[in-house]
């Protein structure tokens, strides 16, 4: 069964996109999907960029909103939202996530964390949310089943510290510049939600 | 009959790819396309960057690159091969577009444009090409069947350099950040060879 990794850091809205998806589509195609959470920060700090894209340019700010608020209503989501701060810092969600990729449950886990941060509460009020706050992500566990407790302390330990630093050199490594992307076995890359297709297509077929 | 405007600098090589596709997807969705050839220098210019992306920002680059290659290969176009130096300086081919625009054969001329920098010789190198070159120009007005010495010199007048002008500032009003992007008549915004047939799919719709 052919492999696809999907890289993405907890605070991209184009990887909640994927996220909500990956799972049928390469189901579909028979491909077994490898979640990669890392962080996009340092990447950024690399090209010279303190925040997102999207607030360094701001037409593309605006153009990604509307963007957004499109596809989720094409492919059947809640309406978008952008939680306030943009982007969340992700970093203890992130070292969270790397516990789910060692204990089994970091598809649902991320999903929640997405969910949360880019779907409009029935007010519609834009989510007032902070992912880097742990009782929110205990929160977040929680509605997954999991006890947190145990979970948060592993997540604070050096291992899984150093863990993703690892991971997010890695990702640098692999040529990854932004979230999602996806790498094939044989090392071939597809940045955006709109590869998702072709990336799960090429590993199939490769 | 709706129509969609089809924003394009002649230097981008992803607007190549939609001005090789739009006439007959534009066809089969019942949308008239209206060429807008602009300049995304300035606009660049605005966000700090003094030449593409693609350059500012090496691993965009080179995926951009990969990304390209197995398009083209996708949709049966000619190998891709990237001009020296990219991008191109496309001043004058932009002017020269406008007086297409206004005598009816802009989406020929743009083709032969993209073609000329973006498809691989036969030898397989590189296509060293000049889009800046008013020989290269007239060369490829020549392949479309037009006498180039008339329409060099229009491109030239005050009343065409101003109209490219005000076309670019439209651009940067419209909220356009990139190249190829798409307009509808209610003003809604796609960004993106990828976005082509959620443009067309709009336009039609609304």
């Amino acid at each position: 069964m052919s492999k696809l990794e999907f890289w993405y850091d907890l605070a991209s809205n184009y990887a909640y996109l994927s996220a909500m998806r990956i799972e049928d589509l390469a189901a579909d195609a028979d491909v077994e999907v490898e979640w990669r959470p890392f962080l996009l920060g340092p990447i950024f700090a690399s090209q010279g960029w303190d925040t997102s894209p999207f607030n360094v340019y701001p037409a593309k700010g605006r153009y990604m909103q509307r963007d957004m608020a499109r596809l989720c209503e094409a492919r059947a989501l809640p309406p978008f939202a952008l939680p306030d701060p943009f982007p969340q810092n992700s970093l203890r969600a992130a070292r969270i996530a790397l516990v789910g990729c060692r204990q089994g449950w970091v598809a649902a886990y991320s999903k929640a964390v997405f969910c949360r941060q880019f779907q409009a509460r029935p007010q519609g009020a834009n989510p007032a949310c902070d992912i880097s706050n742990l009782d929110v992500l205990a929160g977040l566990l929680r509605s997954i089943d999991l006890a947190p407790e145990p979970i948060i302390e592993l997540s604070q330990s050096d291992d899984i510290k150093q863990a993703l630093r690892r991971q997010s050199a890695a990702a640098q490594e692999a040529g990854i510049f932004g979230a999602p992307s996806f790498v094939t076995e044989t090392g071939e890359l597809f940045w955006g939600d709109d590869r998702l297709e072709n990336a799960l297509q090429f590993a199939q077929a490769n």
